[in-house]
């Protein structure tokens, strides 16, 4: 309990950018109700930055700014460090050497935890010392803790997330206005939802970092980033966007971590980054924009939605003060929340043996026997077929295919074969349905 | 610290109906996961219900069933109280008595927590025990610890909730299949949705417990039911829907709870419950069938909205057990969790004073000068316009009107004096605005 009476919390900030200058600012504007949440008064004890005379989006009070982290992290009196310089060096050094030197640490490190969240665990647990990072898994949304203490008595099994903005507003924008991949890829850079270098967003990186973490959470198993088979949106097309609109399904990218069954009958992990098809009557269709949103299947909650801003200054840095209130109370009675949990350790399931389903859109020629070939090319691969749907006549003919739940190996050598069949002019939309009842 | 090894946790069940039956089988069945993340056993010690030989949808070992609750929860060596017998009293003494004897305590009881909640509090602070609830808002929802703990460092100004399945139902079968408010009633009624007495859920009973319990909790401060403004839905007509789809709105029953402004400028909660219009763009419209949500804005993390299933045995379960594992937690360490906080000590705003916007439908003569006449009343009372809409003509003339925000009063004494002028025929709906921009 605590002993330390009205003692302030002193608390290091490491990195003062988008993200950094918001903790900065709240941490003064909020000091009064964060005294009385965490039961004694926060003070930043300094402030950690690149260049001292960089322009700063909040007014750093004088003598707080410097350039020496590992000083400030090392200097013996810090409770709490808060970590957003992100990228993997030197961030992991320095949270590795505040949680030796006895204080918790908040991050908003996506891409550190997904690379190497073991070693960080570990040192936190060795430390006795709280690490939390709501803030790296879609931003100001509270998912982080829900799935950690919220649906701690439950058994999750299946986490689908849009967790990347930029991809969500570019989806988005092909669906609502019909633009063209390039087209809406420019006007979220033009708006700023997207960067001059759009790779990480684009082709799923960002995403499959939080997939990495939100698999470890949900099924208490170690997931890193290297485990996550990603696909990025580069080459959804027009077509593909209208295929999912005549099936009345939307085009997102999605990030899926579920328990799938092994062949030997075993639990393990599927987690993936890919663009797929949902119904438009799913939760997840309805997020707009660059919005967040991450859908949990659990089995007794049911389905439960947490949907709200995945980035930004401001929101991220609720997510950060949200952790700081919680570490620094625990750290104020000598307690830790809730660490990391890998008791259930899982394994991952290669993408080849996860169990999804696919939409196959084939210009074919129009001749009998043709629906007869496709039907065979899917059965010999002991690929199920829900639907098939004819369109145009002539040259135009097209069959649009929906295959019940195979494994992604049978599927993809499905639509291989597809390609190299005569009857087949083109295969010109694969992709994978999601969020269906089957 | 853990001074206790793995000796197990003894947990008392209160209730063995729709929720406790299901606390019962999870306990049962998730029981390897619960140790796992409790860190020690979790052991049923007994299971309180009124009628020994009653039939129950879980098979309770025998031995635990006992219909002496007080005994159980003061024999001595009782870790955790779970209580889901709901109601007053005896729910209310029972967990008074679970605190002074040591147990912390889990419940879903929203009725008691929006009576008499803070005698609750003080007596889990004065015990030095936790008193958990989230099943009482929102059911598998995770609310009421977002609010609590992920929010902590933000400032929340308004929540807005659809907390009540049932009504839910029936307005969602109101706009998508145009029934009338006792058809819908109906078949509520047959699928299980309503009760055979329907008024809690109807007349916005249940909706503004939950609704004291969301202010208290966004704001820090205590507000009881019976602070609670409160209109159930069973006034609400097939043209009001209708006139929120002319205007591009669904009518939703809504439990609000936000911080605005007293005539001194002090800030003051507004509290209530009631039908409104809400755009169909809005996150909170696409909410269908029995689902609940809460939406919730803060300062830094912008808008926030939680969704899933608000009732019933398992889903509810589930979050009873994940506060379960965290009471356990810190139970096990000798700490608490994060209790109530009503440090903010903010007033409650009568509803006269609450600030908010209507939807006027005016059947009117259709002559020269009614439009004036009408934006007088508006005019004299102080209440400015934003869209005036008129339509039929002749018999069938009809005035939409739509304000800007103004106190609940003036709107209520501008339509008071609609209904009292020669040119107004009938005042044919009045319904409240939310989740615009203004
Ligand atoms: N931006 C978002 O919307 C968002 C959302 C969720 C999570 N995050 C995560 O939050 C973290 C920070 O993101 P951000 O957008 O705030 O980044 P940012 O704007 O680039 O800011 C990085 C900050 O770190 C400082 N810095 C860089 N190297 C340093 C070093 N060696 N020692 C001390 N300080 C150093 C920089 O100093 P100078 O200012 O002097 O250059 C800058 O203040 C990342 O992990 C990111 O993934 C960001
Ligand atoms: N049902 C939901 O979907 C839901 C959702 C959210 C929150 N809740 C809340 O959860 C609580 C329980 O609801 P419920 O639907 O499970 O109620 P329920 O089905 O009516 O069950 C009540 C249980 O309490 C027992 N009981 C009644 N009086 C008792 C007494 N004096 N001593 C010992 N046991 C007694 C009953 O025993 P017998 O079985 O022997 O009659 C029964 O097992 C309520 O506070 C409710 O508001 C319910």
């Amino acid at each position: 309990m605590n002993t330390e009476g009205d003692k302030p919390l002193k608390v290091a900030v490491l990195g003062c950018g988008v993200v950094g200058s918001q903790v900065v600012r709240l941490l003064g504007e909020q000091s009064g109700d964060l005294a009385a949440r965490v039961g004694a008064p926060v003070e930043i004890a300094g402030v950690a930055v690149r260049r001292l005379d960089a322009p700063r989006d909040v007014d750093v009070p004088a003598g707080l700014l410097t350039t020496d982290a590992l000083g400030l992290v090392t200097r013996g009196d810090i409770d709490v460090v808060v970590e957003v310089i992100g990228g993997i060096e030197p961030a992991r050094s320095l949270i590795l050497a505040a949680l030796e030197n006895g204080a918790s640490v908040v991050t908003a490190n996506k891409a550190l935890l997904a690379e190497d969240g073991p070693t960080l665990y570990e040192a936190a647990e060795k430390a006795g010392r709280d690490l939390y990072y709501e803030a790296a898994v879609a931003g100001a949304i509270p998912i982080v803790r829900p799935l950690r203490e919220s649906l701690a008595g439950d058994k999750v099994t299946r986490v689908l997330g849009i967790v990347n903005g930029t991809t969500n507003f570019i989806l988005d924008k092909m669906d609502t206005q019909g633009s063209g991949f390039e087209e809406a890829l420019e006007e979220a850079q033009a708006l700023g939802y997207a960067e001059a270098d759009p790779t990480a967003d684009v082709e799923g990186f960002d995403a499959a970092a939080k997939a990495a973490i939100l698999a470890s959470l949900a099924f208490h198993s170690r997931v890193t980033a290297a485990d996550v088979h990603r696909e990025g949106i580069s080459d959804v097309t027009s077509g593909d966007v209208r295929s999912a609109t005549d099936m009345g399904c939307v085009v997102k990218l999605l990030a899926i971590a579920e328990l799938n069954a092994t062949e030997s009958g075993e639990e393990a992990v599927s987690v993936r980054v890919h663009p797929a098809m949902i119904p438009r009557s799913h939760p997840l269709a309805s997020v707009r924009e660059a919005y967040n949103a991450v859908f949990v299947e659990s089995e007794a909650a049911g389905q439960l939605m947490f949907y709200g801003p995945g980035a930004g200054g401001a929101p991220t840095a609720s997510a950060v003060l949200g952790d700081l209130v919680s570490v620094a109370r625990n750290h104020r009675q000598g307690t830790r929340g809730v660490g990391e949990s890998a008791y259930a350790d899982r394994a991952v399931l290669p993408m080849g043996e996860t169990r999804t389903r696919y939409h196959v859109a084939i210009d074919v020629d129009d001749r009998a026997g043709v629906l007869a070939a496709v039907a065979t090319a899917f059965a010999t691969h002991d690929v199920s077929i829900q639907t098939v749907r004819q369109e145009g006549r002539g040259d135009d003919a097209q069959l649009v295919v929906v295959s019940h739940e195979a494994t992604d190996a049978q599927l993809s050598a499905t639509v291989e074969e597809l390609r190299g069949m005569d009857t087949v002019r083109e295969v010109t939309s694969v992709m994978r349905v999601e969020g269906t009842d089957e």
